[in-house]
């Protein structure tokens, strides 16, 4: 609120923070404040912003988000696909001139409460080579599916079309480790399991690793919400996706404005009644839940239970503050002289 | 049509077998139509539907397609998607009670020529395991996406969400080669590169391969593919799907109505005028094309470059006619006693 938020928009961005930090995404979390405030300082940023509605058909929208914090205009496209599908048995929002927005299962997951499937794609900073390229051209770019259940918790994918966050890299960094081979080559293009590699010249590869693994599959994916999120709303696509950090400097060359977003929300009784859909959706997690362990595992995963037993597990433990990310609170809360308690 | 199918859905069934010839994917060409005629003369399909509606809103539908053979019930239910979008923006098909289609591609490429964005999903009969299991509880699910640009061919997207199809498996096999790691699993949940390893009680692998490069988000994506397929629609999901070959028995439990699809087609002006969007779409395309290739790589590919490449050549070269499928082809037509020419 001191950077210019209204409560309402504060209150969304402290949101997404905490419930990137309680699902177990800590790069989404506390550790993003600094970045964000950096970005308000240098001006790149509006903490006042007004959101519009530019296009819209009875089950479509694009949304202007006047350069908000991701987070503010996120909300504003997902409760516009949420309206819409009340109406339309289908919403589907396009957002640009937006800014990094957190964990895309947060909006996702927005559309459980009425009985809808919540889906969010984001694009984001270029770090990522298409199969047989050395130049970065995509961001991480995740996909976030959340769907409803009865009895069961629901059904909440949230993933980057990577193999691994670029979280993971700098956690191998500051631990002096390697990183498997499949994740990131060198300027060359060699496979590569240096985790510093993007710093001279290296890139992050897609989902599948090799062309003989099925990169070319995650390169479609990560296409797809490229061309989803920037191109349906006019954002900067691909490698001209404006950095998430104040220390990278603006690009020069602009396809677009800002980055850009894509939300839908799906309402089951489109489709049939919502019990019963639900009630199988139940039955379709404890068939998958019964699935036979291979040898040495313990038991089968439905998408979203890591996050889950995160967040049952930090609501007893506490969220822990990692002392650099703490100093970091300290210097914004003394330059911005609110209270650091 | 000597097996009942009326000159307009056998028209269908034709074209879409003639696509995947073309489109190099001839694993769901010509050496399917034995499948699907023992499917027929063992009365597990039906070559006279009466294909219905049976729930819909202003943006969305569920089809049951009787038993039909499934490109009959696609084709209806995507040219539904498209009459759906052309009102609403959007349009969104689920389809319950049909059975293999051939190539995704397909459909989500009638939506092209109405300057519409087309999406195909489709479940498939069980072969896959999900992460830290040795189950078979998903086919190869494919996802399709296609995307009209102006000067450019379109982008066109259509993988399965598995390293690679079942077809390279069979192709190994017959070369008495292995597969690289990545592919598949043993029955006790041991990597493996023996092609044959299905028949002995192992499994294919999500794309990703394994936890560490990422196979939970290949186990997720194939799930979103099998839930929005079967779920929505009420057809048989995962493990439940019923083979689309008569060689393997009818299964026991039922939890729907045979295979399920889910069809998306989205009006591009319900975004942003259409002329815009596609010239959008030549500069993506455009850029990606300009990426820098990795050394000893030619150049990078845009999804629907190699199915484009292997259409010219096919289309000047013919189909080439494998003696196996030929005596399979001249026996049917003995059997229904048509001219084999």
């Amino acid at each position: 609120m001191k950077m210019g938020c209204g409560e309402n928009d504060s209150t969304i961005i402290a949101e997404v923070f905490l419930a990137a930090e309680l699902r177990g995404h800590a790069s989404h979390g506390m550790i993003r404040i600094k970045d964000y405030y950096e970005l308000w300082k240098s001006k790149r940023i509006n903490t006042d912003p007004s959101i519009v509605v530019v296009h819209e058909s009875p089950s479509t929208a694009v949304v202007d988000g006047d350069n908000a914090v991701g987070m503010v205009a996120a909300r504003r496209s997902m409760e516009l696909a949420i309206e819409k599908a009340g109406k339309a048995g289908t919403g589907w929002v396009a957002t640009r001139n937006s800014n990094h927005f957190g964990i895309a299962g947060f909006y996702s997951m927005m559309a459980l409460k009425h009985d809808m499937i919540g889906i969010c794609l984001t694009n984001a900073n270029p770090l990522v080579a298409p199969t047989f390229s050395i130049s970065r051209m995509m961001g991480t770019n995740p996909i976030a599916v959340a769907i409803p259940a009865f009895k069961q918790p629901p059904f909440i994918a949230d993933f980057a079309t990577t193999p691994v966050a670029r979280g993971k890299l700098a956690v191998a960094e500051k631990k002096g480790e390697k990183v498997p081979f499949g994740f990131v080559q060198d300027k060359t293009g060699k496979p590569s399991d240096d985790p510093t590699i993007l710093k001279s010249g290296g890139s992050m590869l897609t989902l599948g690793g090799d062309r003989v693994h099925g990169s070319h599959k995650g390169y479609c994916l990560s296409s797809i919400v490229d061309i989803f999120s920037a191109v349906f709303s006019g954002a900067n696509f691909g490698p001209f996706v404006p950095p998430s950090v104040a220390y990278l400097p603006v690009l020069d060359k602009k396809v677009g404005k800002g980055t850009g977003h894509f939300f839908g929300a799906m309402r089951i009784d489109a489709f049939q009644p919502a019990s019963e859909f639900k009630a199988k959706m139940d039955e379709w997690i404890e068939t998958f839940r019964s699935a036979k362990p291979a040898e040495g595992e313990e038991k089968v995963l439905i998408p979203g239970d890591p996050e889950r037993e995160s967040e049952e597990r930090i609501m007893r433990e506490g969220i822990e503050l990692v002392p650099a990310i703490k100093e970091d609170l300290i210097v914004i809360a003394k330059e911005l002289q609110v209270d650091f308690a």
